[in-house]
């Protein structure tokens, strides 16, 4: 397998590690996105200070209103996060260079 | 780092692994998209019948019309790749289930 395939694999098997709690493994709730935001994302948690991050996500994420995130609603979570890495890392390459 | 961690820090090495090749390192060339392609997702290089799939690729992440992809526009094949893959997951979870 590819780096880019496992990197594939790793979310939707880390996705449904957090989804199948319940039973249901095509969804996160709201207990299970808590679990896997403080387990996987533990810096990235650190760093806000809103004690309500969790709800913050699960609001700007859920697309259908269910109070929960399915996996195409999960994405876009990675998407922001490496974008936001992806910069700091561009940042951190400039200085190097200089 | 966690899982999901080392799975953002992936997908940055991946994307500069091969946008660096012609020293800019924040954009895809086609050039380099399609040795990203060929060397990444093998497997689904060969279900497409079309010869043209990494101008198609291409044309359709390219939003500001460059003819480039940076890591933004590039992060929606690998969203769009891990839903196709993730369909197929819950498939078979379905099949071993019955």
């Amino acid at each position: 397998m590819t780096d880019l395939e496992k990197c594939m694999e790793s979310l939707i098997v880390i996705f449904h590690r957090y989804a199948d709690e319940d039973g249901d493994g095509r969804t996160l709730t709201k207990k299970e996105l808590k679990k896997l935001v403080e387990k996987e994302l533990p810096t990235f948690l650190k760093t806000q200070q809103n004690p309500k991050t969790v709800d913050l996500i699960l609001k700007d994420l859920d697309q259908n209103k269910d109070d929960k995130l399915d996996f195409e609603e999960f994405l876009p979570l990675v998407v922001g996060l490496s974008l936001a890495c992806d910069k700091c890392y561009m940042l951190h390459q400039k200085k190097g260079k200089k």
